[in-house]
């Protein structure tokens, strides 16, 4: 994930347990883990340091580039999902998919690893009735999540195929297929529209008419929606009967578009133009409707407030009611209604302001089965440390419409953040959530009480001993979970295949460093022997409410760096990162690339210090959101960083799309970041680019090189028709070596 | 100069020479030059050596990049134009515009550089009766030669100004406006129309309406016609009485569109889209008229060939008769004819026809005042050395209407080119012109006889010792000829504070090396003693008809390179190279990059042997053709480069414009260049790049890195949103130092 993003993302990969309060029977397979980070907590930073241990004698060979992409040292996600309260779909890792049923604990395979190869599947889907399978091919990504491709229905049982296409159309390229919630009812977009199916053999039924490609989206997000909002390239919500379907219909006709040239593929190579709102541009118009989809197809619009608004999250709470949050855009309003789809009525049921701006705004409320009552995490003030997410429960105490009336209860405190509400047993009164109240870098699973003194459990503390970050996904009736941590599957899948190939190389030492804002370069360190004339990486910063230092399982670059190329790699979440309080977080308000870039600095200045640490040999890496505080740091320091590497970085963000602007920006006037290179006497600066970079633009790099020519600065850099992979760490090495002195693997 | 190009260019900077037979006395004032180049002659290559001479104990100072931008190291071109047979116009060092009569040796002041600084002139011109001026400002460049500009004509006497502006438009952006022939006529283009006026304060006559901006181009060259063809981005021509006007009016409608994407300038920055034919596509249409300017307008079509052609020269020999070349499009026939300007009627007076492909396609026959005479270069047979272009003149010795009835004579013969005929004294029955005879490298200034035995004699040899590259432009009667040479201007401009500055450097010393294909790697060569532990860049590549190695002034970072850097600079002309018989020409007929690949590789293995070279710090560098040559190197040794640079360079030839297509292509199939990089083991490979290259497209450089990153290549890269600027050698220097040893350079 290269891109600027505002709120962390779960983790994929899954096991599960049963957490149920009444029967816990722990039913993980304890696997045994090398635990690369553990990390300090402090006031405004974490450091990780990843180091690498020179085991005499040792037969383990080194972790090399090239390892990282065997498929051995993947990891496998079982995408597993809850077809009912006690079983589960999922893909093993021979490719298999499997129906397990862990009550009776049986399984059944429903569609065999052949049939993959044979059709040349990419992605599949089963239908609600598990009796068909909707499988893609040729898949084109368009942006982060959105992608097009041709999709084949497959009759599980007597294997008959048949293409899916719009009435009329050969060979169609869908921008998306997928099942509904009965029997093998579906639906698909194509050309911005959306088409319905009752069953698979039955005729399309065209259920919008206004889909222009590039101009208005019909269940379907936009650039702005896909990237800035939703996090989805979906804009469409199934009730849970299957009888009507909720929609965006996003008009991008007043935004203006942006041009993203090609230059290779044909003689010829056209551009591709997409809307795109930079900062202070028209926005798209954004309209909500629900569609009944049984009897006579009639389309409802939802009503919506009176003012300039984004839809940033829907919901269906009942088979006739979904709960939608529409936010202002200067993002610090926000309303949450519970609107009737037959109707299109909406009444609020809650409102959030900010005097910065609001976060989590994709959170989904959790309604109890009456609407009467429903949990949220919302800021809570822990005396002097400012704001934590905590989750409120809102109770309807008597028969009113105004939101005013909810009874609010903190079910949870403390100067630590819930991250997310998993699930709420009504018949037990207990909720079940993510939080980080063990440490700011973990994430365990704990259930509250909804009664009482509000008692709370951990239910993953200590569950495994090198497991610290998990995600959970609860069963329809809340009485169990897929649960996920590190590359542990818990009886699903244990990646066995990556635990025995990460066996045969050298593992990387963790260090535990207890650094506060207060003692840069007093607290002692206690130092490998080994550690000597090491080169060292600062991956800098988090862009805001990011989170770089966690204890999730990731195997990346760092762990070649540190492993083989002795470099240590120092990750760094400063001030503005999250899910350390608000007060952490909106520490960049208004002002961002001020607080962060001197936390930046502080940690690179106590780094360089340390005596292990060949201070020639310090360089800062960072893209995105991480290449505007690299650049930062340039421009504010003098002589300190001899290698510097921006990838994709951010320059101007009046360039830039709104949504991380109004919150987090310094001024528009002063927004240009034009490094005088002060920063760099002597060392050099690296910059890699995609050309075709549909979030962070090449215009970026492109007005900054133009600055760089014109004032005669020394710089290398590395364009990409595409994307740029991440072979650049590599350059970022040989960067390193290059500057004044050379490296020890140089010589080897 | 930086893209590629089929035939040498003329030299701009003027100064002037009596060249009549009868009265020989010679002006020009001796200026003695710094000599940096002697070459060498031999079989199918030439090498220059620039040699650093470190002078213990000199005071003089090492040329530095920074000074090559600065004014006094700029060549002063005075702009010297003939107004009558002994008046000439002229701009001096001090901006001052000058009318000098050299018969009386009278000089008056006609513009004053103030005049230039008040209305931020940036081009000017002065009308035929010398009473106005018409001023360009605000001048933006678009292709090679073409540029837009506003414009004011300005009275030199009463000091009045006013903007010049088609009917009804306000602050017009013109694509061209110049004087007539005749007083004050003058004529303006305005969206791809022509706009004329009889005088300064008359209405503009729209001439042609079918004008469409980036489709139809009228008087106005499209970009194939202004790169390509024409090597002008004008396209029309004055008769000489100013009474008619030629002009082509191009069809781009079924021409396909290029995009050049822009990166930098605005928020959304819009590329531009321009009519360019790639190899095989459908070329414009063109069609050539001739309108009435006096009295009533009248636009005659000029009957074209029966076949599809290109429109190559247009000139007028009367007034109202011009002499058009139609070459047709596998660039093998050409036909020479005189068309009757009234009646639109073409005789043909002569046909061109080759195996291969037919050169010089844009020289101007030389017409008597009576059209019964005419010159032109043509290769002529020397024995078993090939064809060499030499002067033909051809009588009409009847009236006849088909030329076959010329009578032809060759007035000269040898194994060296005439490159220019100047003029035609008819009184004195001599043609002037310049010829290679001296040396490949050179150009002097000769007459010859048309009478008898054709006796010829040398004017500018041994003129002056150090100058021998000379361009020459004859006055009206042909009785006198503005000369120039190196960065000396007789009479009119000697470039003083260029030759001061240059006195105050230390020197770079010449080398002479007579290398013949037999014996590379076996000349014995003299070796200064100071040569020691030198780098070395070769320029590779010279593209077809192209001569690198000439001695022709020329102030470059070669200069830096070779007198600060401790680098020798090579330059080479290998087969396919221009000025050197049509032989050496055409050996890379149909087998572009195999031959002349060859020459650049033996030339480096014969250079890497020279014991003063350190044969790890051997660099070769090439750009747009040379980029090629440099590509097709790496691909067709194994270790022996150390370090390339490739700048804009041509991957695939079916992506590349025509016109150098069918005469050279190896094979479209063949025609990818994506070298293995077995070539580089151990070394760099450097890339460059400007995205909005109109030329070579980015596309190609696109394509390479695509490669590049696929097969996992090692390179760097540099790009810039425009252009790339000169300052690229210096990261050849850079990749140079870095790759292995370390340069002396670094220890200082």
């Amino acid at each position: 994930d290269r891109h600027i993003r505002r709120e962390g993302q779960g983790c994929l990969c899954c096991g599960f347990v049963d957490v149920s309060p009444t029967q816990r029977n722990w039913k993980g397979i304890a696997i045994s883990l090398l635990v690369i980070v553990v990390v300090c907590s402090l006031i405004t930073m974490s450091v990780v340091v990843l180091t690498p241990v020179e085991v005499p004698g040792s037969s383990k060979s080194r972790l090399t580039v090239a390892d990282l992409y065997k498929p051995e040292f993947s990891v496998h996600d079982p995408e597993a999902r809850w077809i009912s309260d006690s079983e589960v779909v999922y893909r093993n890792q021979d490719g298999h998919v499997i129906k397990f049923n862990f009550a009776l604990n049986e399984t059944e395979v429903l569609l065999s690893n052949s049939t993959f190869v044979a059709f040349k599947v990419a992605k599949f889907s089963l239908s609600a009735d598990l009796k068909y399978a909707l499988f893609a091919y040729d898949v084109k990504q368009m942006y982060r999540y959105s992608y097009t491709a041709s999709y084949i229905v497959y009759n599980i049982y007597t294997r008959e195929v048949w293409e899916l296409n719009p009435p009329e159309v050969q060979n169609a390229v869908l921008q998306h297929a997928a099942w509904g919630r009965q029997g093998q009812q579906l639906i698909y977009i194509f050309e911005n529209n959306i088409y319905y199916q009752a069953d698979v053999r039955s005729i399309s039924l065209r259920i919008t008419s206004s889909g222009m490609e590039g101009v208005i989206f019909n269940g379907l997000a936009d650039w702005l929606y896909e990237e800035e909002i939703l996090q989805s390239h979906l804009a469409h919500w199934w009730s849970p009967d299957g009888e009507r379907l909720a929609f965006l219909t996003i008009d991008d006709t007043l935004v203006p578009n942006m041009a993203l040239p090609q230059f290779t593929g044909s003689t010829y190579p056209r551009g591709l133009q997409y809307p795109y709102p930079m900062a202070g541009q028209t926005n798209p118009v954004v309209k909500l409707s629900v569609v009944n989809l049984f009897g006579i197809s009639h389309t409802q619009e939802v009503q919506p407030p009176d003012q300039d608004f984004y839809v940033t999250m829907v919901k269906w709470i009942s088979n006739s009611h979904l709960v939608v949050r529409w936010l202002n855009r200067p993002q610090n309003v926000s309303l949450l209604t519970v609107c009737d789809a037959t109707l299109g009525v909406c009444l609020q049921r809650h409102e959030d302001s900010s005097e910065t701006w609001l976060s989590r705004q994709t959170q989904e409320p959790l309604f109890s089965k009456d609407r009467s009552r429903f949990f949220l995490t919302l800021p809570l003030k822990q005396g002097g440390q400012g704001d934590f997410h905590h989750i409120t429960m809102f109770r309807l105490i008597l028969f009113q419409l105004r939101s005013d009336h909810d009874e609010v209860r903190h079910l949870t405190s403390g100067n630590w953040e819930v991250t997310k509400i998993i699930a709420y047993d009504e018949n037990n009164h207990t909720v079940y959530f993510l939080s980080t109240e063990e440490s700011a870098q973990q994430r365990h699973l704990y259930s509250v009480s909804t009664l009482g003194l509000f008692l709370r459990k951990c239910l993953t503390c200590g569950l495994k001993e090198e497991c610290t970050f998990f995600d959970a996904d609860a069963s329809p009736d809340s009485q169990n979970a897929i649960l996920c941590s590190c590359h542990s599957y818990f009886i699903l899948e244990n990646n066995l295949p990556l635990r025995s190939a990460l066996e045969t190389k050298r593992t990387v030492q963790a260090d535990i460093r207890i650094i506060t804002n207060d003692n840069f370069g007093t607290t002692p360190l206690p130092l490998p022997a080994v550690l000597l004339d090491t080169s060292m990486i600062v991956d800098s910063g988090s862009s805001p409410g990011e989170q770089k230092v966690t204890e999730e399982f990731s195997l990346d670059w760092d762990w070649v760096l540190a492993g083989s190329e002795q470099v240590i790699v120092a990750r760094l979440d400063g001030r503005g990162s999250g899910f350390r309080g608000q007060r952490i977080l909106q520490q960049v308000h208004l002002r961002l690339g001020t607080v962060d870039t001197e936390d930046q600095i502080a940690a690179l200045e106590y780094l360089m210090k340390l005596p292990f640490v060949d201070s020639t040999r310090v360089g800062v890496f960072g893209e995105d959101y991480g290449g505007f505080l690299t650049l930062m740091m340039l421009k504010s320091t003098e002589g300190l960083i001899r290698c510097a590497a921006a990838k994709a970085p951010v320059i101007d963000w009046s360039l830039y799309g709104e949504r991380l602007h109004p919150p987090c920006l310094v001024s528009v006037q002063a927004s240009k970041v034009l490094p005088n290179m002060k920063g760099l006497q002597g060392g050099s600066l690296f910059l890699a680019h995609g050309t075709a970079d549909a979030n962070v633009h090449f215009q970026h790099t492109a007005e900054l090189i133009k600055h760089l020519i014109k004032i005669g600065a020394n710089y290398t850099m590395q364009v990409n028709t595409k994307d740029i992979k991440p072979r650049f760490h590599l350059f970022l090495l040989v960067s390193m070596k290059v500057s004044g002195h050379q490296n020890k693997l140089h010589d080897e």
